[in-house]
Protein backbone atom coordinates (compact mmCIF):
# COMPACT_ATOMS: atom_id res chain seq x y z
CA UNK A 1 0.00 0.00 0.00
CA UNK A 2 1.12 3.61 -0.61
CA UNK A 3 2.86 5.26 2.17
CA UNK A 4 1.67 9.41 3.08
CA UNK A 5 4.81 9.50 5.30
CA UNK A 6 7.50 8.44 2.82
CA UNK A 7 10.29 10.26 3.32
CA UNK A 8 11.92 12.32 0.90
CA UNK A 9 14.66 10.89 -1.14
CA UNK A 10 13.03 7.47 -1.28
CA UNK A 11 11.96 6.60 -4.81
CA UNK A 12 8.34 6.78 -5.81
CA UNK A 13 6.51 3.59 -5.51
CA UNK A 14 2.72 3.59 -7.04
CA UNK A 15 0.24 2.85 -5.00
CA UNK A 16 0.36 -1.58 -4.81
CA UNK A 17 4.10 -1.58 -5.59
CA UNK A 18 5.02 -4.56 -3.18
CA UNK A 19 1.97 -6.60 -4.08
CA UNK A 20 2.59 -5.38 -7.58
CA UNK A 21 6.10 -7.34 -7.24
CA UNK A 22 5.11 -10.43 -5.35
CA UNK A 23 2.59 -11.02 -8.26
CA UNK A 24 5.00 -10.21 -10.73
CA UNK A 25 7.42 -12.50 -9.17
CA UNK A 26 4.83 -15.43 -8.78
CA UNK A 27 3.44 -15.05 -12.77
CA UNK A 28 6.73 -15.51 -13.41
CA UNK A 29 7.61 -18.31 -11.51
CA UNK A 30 4.73 -20.02 -13.13
CA UNK A 31 5.41 -19.22 -16.41
CA UNK A 32 8.76 -20.60 -15.99
CA UNK A 33 7.63 -23.73 -14.33
CA UNK A 34 5.11 -24.04 -16.92
CA UNK A 35 7.57 -23.91 -19.96
CA UNK A 36 9.46 -26.40 -18.51
CA UNK A 37 7.45 -28.91 -16.78
CA UNK A 38 3.79 -29.12 -18.20
CA UNK A 39 0.72 -28.32 -16.32
CA UNK A 40 1.48 -31.71 -14.89
CA UNK A 41 4.83 -30.80 -13.30
CA UNK A 42 3.31 -27.64 -11.78
CA UNK A 43 2.51 -27.33 -8.49
CA UNK A 44 2.17 -24.24 -5.81
CA UNK A 45 5.30 -25.52 -3.85
CA UNK A 46 7.66 -25.21 -6.65
CA UNK A 47 5.82 -22.03 -7.45
CA UNK A 48 6.43 -20.46 -4.55
CA UNK A 49 9.80 -21.49 -3.98
CA UNK A 50 10.94 -20.34 -7.58
CA UNK A 51 9.39 -17.01 -6.87
CA UNK A 52 11.24 -16.99 -3.35
CA UNK A 53 7.46 -15.51 -2.10
CA UNK A 54 6.44 -17.35 0.89
CA UNK A 55 4.31 -20.30 0.50
CA UNK A 56 1.55 -19.12 2.56
CA UNK A 57 1.12 -15.99 0.78
CA UNK A 58 1.09 -17.70 -2.64
CA UNK A 59 -2.15 -20.04 -1.05
CA UNK A 60 -3.60 -17.35 0.51
CA UNK A 61 -3.81 -15.15 -2.50
CA UNK A 62 -3.94 -17.21 -5.36
CA UNK A 63 -5.52 -20.84 -3.81
CA UNK A 64 -4.70 -23.13 -5.91
CA UNK A 65 -3.07 -23.77 -9.73
CA UNK A 66 -6.06 -22.95 -11.55
CA UNK A 67 -5.87 -19.37 -9.58
CA UNK A 68 -2.60 -19.13 -10.61
CA UNK A 69 -3.01 -19.77 -14.26
CA UNK A 70 -6.11 -17.39 -13.89
CA UNK A 71 -3.61 -14.52 -12.98
CA UNK A 72 -0.95 -15.29 -15.33
CA UNK A 73 -3.68 -15.01 -18.14
CA UNK A 74 -5.41 -11.76 -16.80
CA UNK A 75 -2.10 -10.49 -16.52
CA UNK A 76 -1.26 -10.79 -19.86
CA UNK A 77 -4.51 -8.43 -20.97
CA UNK A 78 -2.27 -5.41 -19.12
CA UNK A 79 0.44 -4.83 -21.52
CA UNK A 80 0.19 -2.26 -24.48
CA UNK A 81 0.67 -5.06 -27.18
CA UNK A 82 -1.33 -4.21 -30.59
CA UNK A 83 -2.10 -5.61 -33.75
CA UNK A 84 1.02 -5.14 -36.32
CA UNK A 85 0.04 -2.03 -38.78
CA UNK A 86 1.24 -2.61 -42.38
CA UNK A 87 -0.59 -0.65 -44.71
CA UNK A 88 -2.72 -3.39 -45.78
CA UNK A 89 -5.45 -5.67 -44.62
CA UNK A 90 -3.79 -8.81 -46.23
CA UNK A 91 -0.31 -7.89 -44.82
CA UNK A 92 -2.07 -7.09 -41.16
CA UNK A 93 -3.81 -10.50 -40.95
CA UNK A 94 -0.51 -12.32 -41.97
CA UNK A 95 1.63 -10.39 -40.00
CA UNK A 96 -0.79 -11.50 -36.81
CA UNK A 97 -0.62 -15.29 -38.03
CA UNK A 98 2.66 -15.30 -38.21
CA UNK A 99 3.15 -13.83 -34.69
CA UNK A 100 0.17 -16.82 -33.70
CA UNK A 101 2.27 -19.41 -35.35
CA UNK A 102 5.84 -18.31 -33.99
CA UNK A 103 4.31 -18.32 -30.29
CA UNK A 104 3.00 -21.45 -30.89
CA UNK A 105 5.88 -22.93 -32.49
CA UNK A 106 8.26 -21.18 -29.54
CA UNK A 107 9.75 -24.21 -27.35
CA UNK A 108 8.88 -24.19 -25.04
CA UNK A 109 5.46 -22.49 -25.94
CA UNK A 110 4.14 -20.64 -22.89
CA UNK A 111 1.05 -19.87 -25.03
CA UNK A 112 0.37 -23.71 -26.48
CA UNK A 113 0.87 -24.89 -22.21
CA UNK A 114 -1.55 -22.29 -21.29
CA UNK A 115 -4.42 -23.40 -23.70
CA UNK A 116 -3.67 -26.69 -23.05
CA UNK A 117 -4.25 -25.75 -19.02
CA UNK A 118 -7.78 -24.36 -20.00
CA UNK A 119 -8.89 -27.54 -20.43
CA UNK A 120 -7.45 -28.74 -17.41
CA UNK A 121 -9.10 -25.72 -14.79
CA UNK A 122 -12.11 -23.67 -14.90
CA UNK A 123 -10.98 -20.79 -13.64
CA UNK A 124 -8.14 -20.98 -16.37
CA UNK A 125 -10.10 -21.43 -19.23
CA UNK A 126 -12.70 -18.43 -18.07
CA UNK A 127 -9.11 -15.86 -18.15
CA UNK A 128 -8.16 -17.78 -21.73
CA UNK A 129 -11.56 -16.86 -22.83
CA UNK A 130 -11.21 -13.41 -21.42
CA UNK A 131 -7.73 -12.91 -23.23
CA UNK A 132 -9.16 -14.30 -26.55
CA UNK A 133 -11.83 -11.48 -25.93
CA UNK A 134 -9.14 -8.75 -25.07
CA UNK A 135 -6.95 -10.34 -28.29
CA UNK A 136 -10.20 -10.39 -30.74
CA UNK A 137 -11.51 -6.72 -29.49
CA UNK A 138 -7.63 -5.14 -30.03
CA UNK A 139 -7.69 -6.40 -33.36
CA UNK A 140 -11.07 -4.68 -34.64
CA UNK A 141 -8.66 -1.90 -35.39
CA UNK A 142 -7.45 -3.89 -38.41
CA UNK A 143 -10.70 -3.99 -39.80
CA UNK A 144 -11.66 -0.29 -39.04
CA UNK A 145 -8.56 0.49 -40.90
CA UNK A 146 -9.17 -1.20 -43.99
CA UNK A 147 -13.10 -0.03 -44.13
CA UNK A 148 -11.42 3.24 -43.93
CA UNK A 149 -8.60 3.26 -46.90
CA UNK A 150 -11.64 1.34 -48.79
CA UNK A 151 -10.44 -2.09 -48.76
CA UNK A 152 -12.94 -3.55 -47.39
CA UNK A 153 -17.42 -3.00 -48.19
CA UNK A 154 -19.07 -0.76 -44.74
CA UNK A 155 -20.65 -2.97 -42.47
CA UNK A 156 -17.58 -5.98 -42.62
CA UNK A 157 -18.31 -8.14 -39.40
CA UNK A 158 -14.74 -7.42 -38.11
CA UNK A 159 -14.91 -10.60 -35.27
CA UNK A 160 -15.88 -12.88 -37.89
CA UNK A 161 -13.22 -12.06 -40.54
CA UNK A 162 -10.91 -11.82 -37.92
CA UNK A 163 -11.91 -15.53 -37.11
CA UNK A 164 -11.91 -16.73 -40.23
CA UNK A 165 -8.55 -15.44 -40.50
CA UNK A 166 -7.41 -16.88 -37.55
CA UNK A 167 -9.17 -20.33 -36.86
CA UNK A 168 -6.94 -22.54 -39.36
CA UNK A 169 -3.68 -21.25 -37.52
CA UNK A 170 -5.51 -22.43 -34.20
CA UNK A 171 -6.86 -25.07 -35.75
CA UNK A 172 -3.89 -26.95 -37.23
CA UNK A 173 -1.42 -26.35 -34.20
CA UNK A 174 -3.67 -26.30 -31.41
CA UNK A 175 -6.27 -29.15 -32.58
CA UNK A 176 -4.48 -31.16 -35.32
CA UNK A 177 -1.27 -30.49 -34.08
CA UNK A 178 0.37 -30.10 -37.47
CA UNK A 179 4.16 -29.31 -37.73
CA UNK A 180 3.68 -25.47 -38.64
CA UNK A 181 3.35 -24.84 -42.18
CA UNK A 182 5.03 -21.62 -43.12
CA UNK A 183 3.09 -20.57 -46.04
CA UNK A 184 -0.10 -20.81 -43.68
CA UNK A 185 0.21 -17.16 -41.96
CA UNK A 186 -0.04 -15.82 -45.31
CA UNK A 187 -2.56 -18.32 -47.20
CA UNK A 188 -5.07 -17.65 -44.23
CA UNK A 189 -4.90 -14.03 -44.64
CA UNK A 190 -4.89 -13.71 -48.19
CA UNK A 191 -7.99 -16.22 -48.29
CA UNK A 192 -9.73 -14.18 -45.42
CA UNK A 193 -9.23 -10.88 -46.89
CA UNK A 194 -10.29 -12.32 -50.84
CA UNK A 195 -13.83 -13.64 -49.00
CA UNK A 196 -13.90 -9.97 -46.97
CA UNK A 197 -13.33 -7.86 -49.97
CA UNK A 198 -16.08 -10.43 -51.71
CA UNK A 199 -18.44 -8.90 -49.13
CA UNK A 200 -18.58 -12.34 -47.23
CA UNK A 201 -18.27 -10.71 -43.51
CA UNK A 202 -20.91 -7.86 -44.47
CA UNK A 203 -23.81 -7.91 -41.95
CA UNK A 204 -25.62 -4.98 -43.58
CA UNK B 1 -11.08 -67.06 -32.68
CA UNK B 2 -13.25 -68.44 -35.16
CA UNK B 3 -14.10 -72.24 -35.11
CA UNK B 4 -14.19 -74.61 -37.87
CA UNK B 5 -16.09 -76.90 -35.30
CA UNK B 6 -19.03 -75.05 -34.92
CA UNK B 7 -22.05 -76.83 -35.44
CA UNK B 8 -24.58 -76.26 -37.83
CA UNK B 9 -27.82 -74.44 -36.30
CA UNK B 10 -24.87 -71.97 -34.44
CA UNK B 11 -25.95 -68.49 -35.29
CA UNK B 12 -22.13 -67.84 -37.41
CA UNK B 13 -20.28 -65.40 -35.72
CA UNK B 14 -17.18 -62.98 -37.80
CA UNK B 15 -13.79 -64.43 -36.53
CA UNK B 16 -12.74 -62.26 -33.22
CA UNK B 17 -16.55 -62.17 -32.06
CA UNK B 18 -16.02 -62.36 -28.66
CA UNK B 19 -13.14 -60.16 -28.52
CA UNK B 20 -14.84 -57.40 -30.26
CA UNK B 21 -18.10 -58.25 -27.54
CA UNK B 22 -15.88 -57.44 -25.01
CA UNK B 23 -14.16 -54.34 -26.80
CA UNK B 24 -17.76 -52.84 -27.51
CA UNK B 25 -19.15 -53.58 -24.02
CA UNK B 26 -15.71 -51.69 -22.66
CA UNK B 27 -15.37 -48.66 -25.08
CA UNK B 28 -19.20 -48.08 -24.74
CA UNK B 29 -18.64 -47.96 -20.88
CA UNK B 30 -15.99 -45.82 -21.59
CA UNK B 31 -18.30 -43.27 -23.35
CA UNK B 32 -20.75 -43.45 -20.99
CA UNK B 33 -18.67 -42.65 -18.61
CA UNK B 34 -16.86 -39.98 -19.95
CA UNK B 35 -20.16 -37.94 -20.43
CA UNK B 36 -21.40 -38.14 -17.05
CA UNK B 37 -18.30 -37.61 -15.51
CA UNK B 38 -16.06 -36.17 -17.89
CA UNK B 39 -12.32 -37.56 -18.28
CA UNK B 40 -11.27 -36.51 -14.11
CA UNK B 41 -14.14 -38.91 -13.11
CA UNK B 42 -13.12 -41.76 -15.46
CA UNK B 43 -11.43 -44.74 -13.84
CA UNK B 44 -10.41 -48.14 -15.04
CA UNK B 45 -12.20 -49.73 -12.02
CA UNK B 46 -16.03 -47.82 -13.55
CA UNK B 47 -14.99 -48.92 -16.78
CA UNK B 48 -14.69 -52.17 -15.58
CA UNK B 49 -17.88 -52.55 -12.96
CA UNK B 50 -20.42 -50.40 -15.96
CA UNK B 51 -18.76 -52.71 -19.17
CA UNK B 52 -19.26 -56.49 -16.65
CA UNK B 53 -16.15 -56.82 -17.91
CA UNK B 54 -13.47 -57.99 -15.36
CA UNK B 55 -11.18 -55.49 -14.14
CA UNK B 56 -8.08 -57.60 -14.83
CA UNK B 57 -9.11 -58.09 -18.14
CA UNK B 58 -9.44 -54.56 -19.30
CA UNK B 59 -6.27 -53.37 -17.28
CA UNK B 60 -4.58 -56.13 -19.19
CA UNK B 61 -6.12 -55.26 -22.54
CA UNK B 62 -5.76 -51.69 -22.59
CA UNK B 63 -3.24 -50.58 -20.00
CA UNK B 64 -4.48 -47.39 -18.60
CA UNK B 65 -7.52 -44.58 -19.37
CA UNK B 66 -5.22 -43.40 -22.05
CA UNK B 67 -5.32 -46.43 -24.05
CA UNK B 68 -8.88 -46.91 -23.34
CA UNK B 69 -9.66 -42.88 -24.71
CA UNK B 70 -7.03 -43.84 -27.75
CA UNK B 71 -8.95 -47.02 -28.65
CA UNK B 72 -12.38 -45.35 -28.60
CA UNK B 73 -11.00 -43.27 -30.74
CA UNK B 74 -9.64 -45.73 -33.11
CA UNK B 75 -13.03 -47.76 -33.29
CA UNK B 76 -14.87 -44.08 -34.33
CA UNK B 77 -12.88 -44.75 -37.69
CA UNK B 78 -14.01 -48.10 -38.50
CA UNK B 79 -17.79 -46.62 -39.32
CA UNK B 80 -18.89 -46.28 -42.12
CA UNK B 81 -19.29 -42.03 -41.86
CA UNK B 82 -19.09 -40.30 -45.36
CA UNK B 83 -19.53 -36.80 -45.81
CA UNK B 84 -22.67 -35.45 -47.07
CA UNK B 85 -23.53 -35.13 -50.39
CA UNK B 86 -25.86 -32.34 -51.17
CA UNK B 87 -25.32 -31.40 -54.62
CA UNK B 88 -23.16 -28.00 -53.63
CA UNK B 89 -20.12 -27.54 -52.47
CA UNK B 90 -21.51 -24.73 -50.19
CA UNK B 91 -24.09 -27.30 -49.38
CA UNK B 92 -22.13 -29.70 -48.31
CA UNK B 93 -19.49 -28.38 -46.57
CA UNK B 94 -22.39 -26.44 -44.52
CA UNK B 95 -24.27 -30.12 -43.50
CA UNK B 96 -20.75 -30.75 -42.43
CA UNK B 97 -20.16 -28.12 -40.58
CA UNK B 98 -23.71 -28.14 -39.03
CA UNK B 99 -22.35 -32.02 -37.81
CA UNK B 100 -19.83 -30.84 -35.90
CA UNK B 101 -22.07 -28.04 -33.98
CA UNK B 102 -24.58 -30.64 -33.36
CA UNK B 103 -21.61 -32.85 -32.10
CA UNK B 104 -19.97 -30.29 -29.97
CA UNK B 105 -23.63 -28.69 -28.68
CA UNK B 106 -25.02 -32.07 -27.56
CA UNK B 107 -25.37 -32.61 -23.81
CA UNK B 108 -23.04 -34.35 -22.96
CA UNK B 109 -20.98 -34.02 -25.87
CA UNK B 110 -18.76 -36.97 -26.54
CA UNK B 111 -16.03 -35.10 -29.00
CA UNK B 112 -16.26 -32.57 -26.54
CA UNK B 113 -14.55 -34.57 -24.20
CA UNK B 114 -12.08 -36.50 -26.41
CA UNK B 115 -11.15 -33.37 -27.41
CA UNK B 116 -10.69 -32.11 -23.73
CA UNK B 117 -8.93 -35.55 -22.95
CA UNK B 118 -6.19 -35.58 -26.00
CA UNK B 119 -5.34 -32.26 -24.04
CA UNK B 120 -4.47 -34.83 -20.86
CA UNK B 121 -3.48 -38.09 -22.79
CA UNK B 122 -0.76 -38.17 -25.03
CA UNK B 123 -2.44 -41.57 -26.24
CA UNK B 124 -5.53 -39.92 -26.75
CA UNK B 125 -3.55 -36.82 -28.75
CA UNK B 126 -2.36 -39.64 -30.82
CA UNK B 127 -5.25 -41.10 -31.49
CA UNK B 128 -7.40 -38.36 -32.01
CA UNK B 129 -4.77 -36.91 -34.32
CA UNK B 130 -5.21 -39.68 -36.73
CA UNK B 131 -9.20 -39.58 -36.59
CA UNK B 132 -9.04 -36.16 -37.53
CA UNK B 133 -6.84 -37.39 -40.57
CA UNK B 134 -9.37 -40.07 -41.54
CA UNK B 135 -12.18 -37.55 -41.33
CA UNK B 136 -10.50 -35.02 -43.50
CA UNK B 137 -9.41 -37.75 -45.78
CA UNK B 138 -12.86 -38.97 -45.97
CA UNK B 139 -14.07 -35.43 -47.16
CA UNK B 140 -12.10 -34.82 -49.38
CA UNK B 141 -14.50 -36.22 -52.11
CA UNK B 142 -16.65 -33.15 -51.25
CA UNK B 143 -14.17 -31.01 -53.08
CA UNK B 144 -13.60 -33.55 -55.70
CA UNK B 145 -16.87 -33.71 -56.78
CA UNK B 146 -17.05 -29.85 -56.98
CA UNK B 147 -13.95 -30.04 -59.32
CA UNK B 148 -16.06 -32.42 -61.25
CA UNK B 149 -18.85 -30.21 -61.78
CA UNK B 150 -17.13 -27.66 -62.48
CA UNK B 151 -17.70 -25.57 -59.42
CA UNK B 152 -14.18 -25.17 -58.61
CA UNK B 153 -10.82 -25.18 -60.66
CA UNK B 154 -9.09 -28.27 -60.70
CA UNK B 155 -5.92 -28.33 -58.51
CA UNK B 156 -8.20 -27.25 -55.80
CA UNK B 157 -5.86 -28.42 -52.66
CA UNK B 158 -9.15 -30.48 -50.95
CA UNK B 159 -7.48 -30.09 -47.45
CA UNK B 160 -6.79 -26.46 -46.91
CA UNK B 161 -10.13 -25.86 -48.62
CA UNK B 162 -11.74 -28.46 -45.89
CA UNK B 163 -9.93 -26.80 -42.90
CA UNK B 164 -10.46 -23.55 -43.64
CA UNK B 165 -14.23 -24.27 -44.05
CA UNK B 166 -14.66 -26.01 -40.92
CA UNK B 167 -11.60 -24.25 -38.57
CA UNK B 168 -13.93 -21.47 -37.58
CA UNK B 169 -16.34 -23.73 -35.91
CA UNK B 170 -13.86 -25.40 -34.10
CA UNK B 171 -11.76 -22.37 -33.06
CA UNK B 172 -15.30 -21.14 -31.45
CA UNK B 173 -16.47 -24.00 -30.04
CA UNK B 174 -13.79 -25.47 -28.89
CA UNK B 175 -11.28 -23.05 -27.84
CA UNK B 176 -13.20 -19.72 -27.97
CA UNK B 177 -15.67 -21.56 -26.24
CA UNK B 178 -18.63 -19.18 -27.41
CA UNK B 179 -22.39 -20.86 -27.35
CA UNK B 180 -22.81 -22.18 -30.94
CA UNK B 181 -23.83 -19.51 -33.29
CA UNK B 182 -26.80 -20.96 -35.92
CA UNK B 183 -25.40 -18.97 -38.61
CA UNK B 184 -21.79 -19.79 -38.37
CA UNK B 185 -22.05 -23.95 -39.88
CA UNK B 186 -23.62 -21.94 -43.06
CA UNK B 187 -21.59 -18.54 -42.97
CA UNK B 188 -18.42 -20.76 -42.80
CA UNK B 189 -18.90 -22.97 -45.82
CA UNK B 190 -20.30 -20.15 -47.97
CA UNK B 191 -17.21 -18.21 -47.17
CA UNK B 192 -14.69 -21.15 -47.62
CA UNK B 193 -16.79 -21.57 -51.08
CA UNK B 194 -16.21 -18.40 -52.23
CA UNK B 195 -13.16 -18.40 -51.54
CA UNK B 196 -12.72 -21.61 -53.46
CA UNK B 197 -13.94 -20.41 -56.43
CA UNK B 198 -11.80 -17.50 -56.83
CA UNK B 199 -9.02 -19.71 -56.92
CA UNK B 200 -7.41 -19.19 -53.46
CA UNK B 201 -6.76 -22.84 -52.63
CA UNK B 202 -5.81 -23.60 -55.98
CA UNK B 203 -2.24 -25.19 -55.73
CA UNK B 204 -1.44 -25.70 -59.29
Amino acid sequence: MASSTEQAGTPRRRPGGRTARVRAQVLDAVLAELGEHGYDGLTMEAVAARSGVHRATVYRRWGDIGGLLADVLDAASDDAWQPPDTGSLTGDLAALNQEIQDAMAAQPSIMAALIAASFRSEKAEHAQRRLWDDRYARCEIVVARAVERGDLPPGTDARRLLIAATAPLYHQLVLLRTAPDPDLPAHAARTAALAATAGAFTTS
